[in-house]
């Protein structure tokens, strides 16, 4: 039973959260009895830590109360948090791609996950100044789907020319100007790029792009968040041709 | 100039965070330009607090960067943080109308009135069971929204069957059982019930309605972010039939 915080276990589930050293060691940390069994069953789970006794088939540290309200980050604390290593992702790439450019709410992100795996898109593509594809928030919102989804971290400057190359029909999103999404092919090869939440898609990645697409609303409110954008146009994609 | 703490306005505005005592006052706060200017154009706003002169039209408080950073709950801290009144809504009920049963996450809720104004939905219904209408994370997810869409807090229990005898479609919303939104005739009357990020709409709840519809969606992925599903669905409506 480990009952310190200064613990060498601890610690080290402790600094996973940092950004850097979670990258320098290729791990991070997931919480609760759901997304620890999704991670098993991804094959991806390397140790436990419970509050009372656990068998995931990995090595369990029993630990305290006091320890698990110390290293979880969550309100309503879990009876059991994992250590994971990161995912080999399978680059291969399919005919539906969504592309987020300077997406940085981790929530949105996960969300788009989400919706993405539930209209069968093949590829989420994130940016490099997307925020982190572990980020525990992020990997919440996406219930579980961050695991069962190809997702993949590129340097979309080189990445765009490289879908064009290979007969993709590459847009960009914008509130009104481009092409309906409903009068959108989906027959064929397609990435959609999402934008910031705040400023859209940037300069440097729109002068890659030659179209847009938009979802038709009202004057009142032209832009939607955008993990709404996203499900809406992935929701279209997956519908096909009307 | 504010310097302390300890004056009494700036308790106020500090005490106007919680819940109850936001209720007992019937006013709340909303942080920075973009919504300030938002809460003058509702004709709420009545009185600012800022770092730097301002001109809203109403008594401003010039305080000092220390005491934004202890009234400010946002990581960027605002030039300017306002008291606004709550509002009076319009309780004209149109065609069209989202109801949402214990939706627990302010982000979620200001999403979904974000996109209710982008498809011209006439009224939110809040269920006595969600978060609070005038939390900072609804406002600032909302973009504003909040003070131009018909939002409403009602009983549910007393409100859909209240619907239904004005001969409205009141649908809930399910994962798979039901019917395919497409297939809703959009020409009637129509109101959508979504429920809580866990648990869905609740038992009590379910027992008003007579039908669901549902979001086609891949096998790996049934469910989707409330938000989302919220999104696409008021969208579809907006679309009219097909």
């Amino acid at each position: 039973m480990i009952e310190s915080k200064e613990n060498k276990k601890i610690k080290y589930i402790k600094r996973l959260r940092e950004n850097k050293f979670m990258k320098e060691e290729k791990k991070f940390v997931v919480e609760g009895d759901h997304l620890v069994k999704e991670a098993y069953s991804a094959g991806i789970l390397l140790e436990t830590f419970s509050v009372k006794e656990v068998s995931y088939g990995v090595l369990n540290n029993l630990i305290t109360n006091n320890i698990m309200a110390n290293i979880s980050t969550l309100k309503s604390k879990p009876d059991v948090i994992a250590i994971c290593k990161f995912m080999d992702e399978n680059e291969k790439l399919g005919d539906k791609i969504i592309i987020l450019d300077n997406v940085q709410d981790p929530g949105n992100i996960g969300t788009i996950i989400r919706s993405a795996r539930a209209f069968n898109i093949n590829n989420v593509v994130l940016g490099l100044n997307c925020a982190s594809k572990y980020n525990d928030k992020l990997i919440r919102a996406s219930e579980g789907m961050i695991f069962k989804q190809s997702v993949l971290i590129k340097e979309l400057k080189y990445f765009i020319p490289y879908l064009k190359g290979l007969g993709y029909d590459v847009y960009g999103t914008d509130v009104s100007d481009g092409i309906d999404i409903r009068k959108v092919s989906k027959k064929r090869k397609i990435a959609l790029v999402m934008g910031n939440e705040g400023s859209g898609v940037s300069s440097d990645v729109k002068a890659l792009l030659d179209k847009n697409v938009y979802i038709k609303t009202s004057s009142d409110c032209e832009s939607l968040n955008v993990a709404a954008a996203a499900s809406i146009l992935m929701y279209e994609v997956a519908k096909g041709d009307e």
